[in-house]
């Protein structure tokens, strides 16, 4: 089945406390040196198949439910 | 600055309910014939230069922290 892969992160100019709190944790764990931003991945199979429409219904539906636009960007990828 | 992409996901065997949650709301909202997992997406940004050490690292960083391998699966992907 054709799978449609949306990733949802918060803008760059949103704080993030989740991802200062991996980045914290991994330092703790003595992983120094990195900056963590955590955001969230959607795996979509879709039934037949992968048309351009369904792909433009899929962003419509990353717009509407699976992101909030206010506080993160999405984007969306045919996989 | 480098940056490297850890996407975790439920494993298949798992259930989900985030992601059958989202399935189902998806469908009320008109958006039939999808079928949805969810998982997280950490983008790591690293200072200085992203060596195989360093990517190894974050397998490392990866496996202990940011996902439970009893239930989930990982990816590094350089970006």
């Amino acid at each position: 089945m054709p799978r449609v892969v949306v990733n949802v992160m918060p803008k760059p100019e949103i704080l993030d406390p989740q991802g200062k709190a991996v980045t914290g944790a991994l330092r703790r764990l003595g992983f120094d040196g990195m900056s963590v931003r955590q955001g969230k991945r959607f795996e979509i199979e879709v039934d037949g198949e992968l048309t351009p429409e369904l792909l433009a219904r899929i962003e419509e539906a990353a717009e509407t439910l699976l992101a909030n636009t206010v506080i993160e960007s999405f984007d969306v990828v045919a996989d």
